[in-house]
């Protein structure tokens, strides 16, 4: 699995199921969402600006750049942006081999900022993605389990220790047009 | 990541918050659950019944076999036998290399009965375990974010087709004794 065939799978709608979990105070969090995922030119104005503005990518060529838009159906929690009941962002690929790289986001997972996170894939495929924000880190796993459902896990801990804060794992199913 | 490394990693009391997810009917289900895990010795009666009595494995040696108690707090689905309120099985590694073998379970994960599955590792040493029932097929991935947190996940499928049933996925918590 390379990062541009793995875009092409995420391509299109999904219905998601997420299951937030905070494991200090052990409260379950549940939200329904769609989510469309779509490729957008590496020559839109967006895209070249996310490039441009990232010390780290500065001069280099993404590949596959996509937009992702969010659509929340219940229980949105605005401290958290991607459970804000609808949103979109820019993500930018720019890979440095074959199975890792970076990926560039106009806004982050944990924290509603710019974020650059490492991708990585495991032997089976499974797609790793890192990000260092401000006050946490945070560990995604995505993986398919066909090519109409897949999963995503994520880990968010403090920046400064080794404390895990929160998990969530999403079911996401494609929607098929009929 | 070897088996014995896995099981040792894995031993000790657990607080795990489960959630799951029916995919077709888009409903969530929670769960809270104590597990222990600890080793037994080889010897013991039940570890050589379950070799024996497993036609893929007579006359092996098992490796690191344990065993599993579960105490749920909540939700409890008695269709479900990982959810009876509380319950306990042998389970007994086999390992066929370095990185992949058998593990015969006293009681299955998706249905209760004695079961049988193949094991193997991934690059970053994320356990995988597939299992096929009589009526479906489960695929469960365990994780360690930490030396005190892992993560585990499951996807169940019918035997029959593709179709994916249900996911889980759990966040578990290392208990430490005072």
């Amino acid at each position: 699995m390379d990062i541009e065939q793995f875009v092409a799978r995420s391509e299109g709608k999904w219905r998601s199921m997420r299951s937030g979990h905070s494991l200090a105070f052990q409260q379950f969090e549940e939200v329904l969402s769609e989510i469309e995922i779509k490729k957008v030119s590496p020559d839109d104005q967006e895209v070249i600006n996310l490039v441009q503005s990232t010390p780290e990518a500065k001069g280099e060529q993404g590949i596959s750049p996509f937009r992702m838009e969010w659509n929340a159906e219940s229980d949105w929690e605005p401290e958290d942006p991607s459970e804000v009941s609808a949103g979109s962002c820019i993500l930018v690929p720019v890979p440095t081999s074959s199975s890792q790289g970076l990926l560039l986001r106009s806004l982050g997972y944990a924290e509603a900022e710019q974020a650059l996170s490492q991708y990585s894939f495991l032997s089976d495929g499974t797609f790793i993605l890192r990000t260092q924000y401000e006050q946490s880190i945070a560990e995604e796993r995505i993986w398919f389990v066909s090519d109409h459902v897949r999963c995503r896990s994520s880990v968010l801990r403090t920046s400064a220790g080794s404390g895990v804060l929160q998990t969530s794992f999403a079911s996401e199913v494609r929607r098929i047009e009929a």
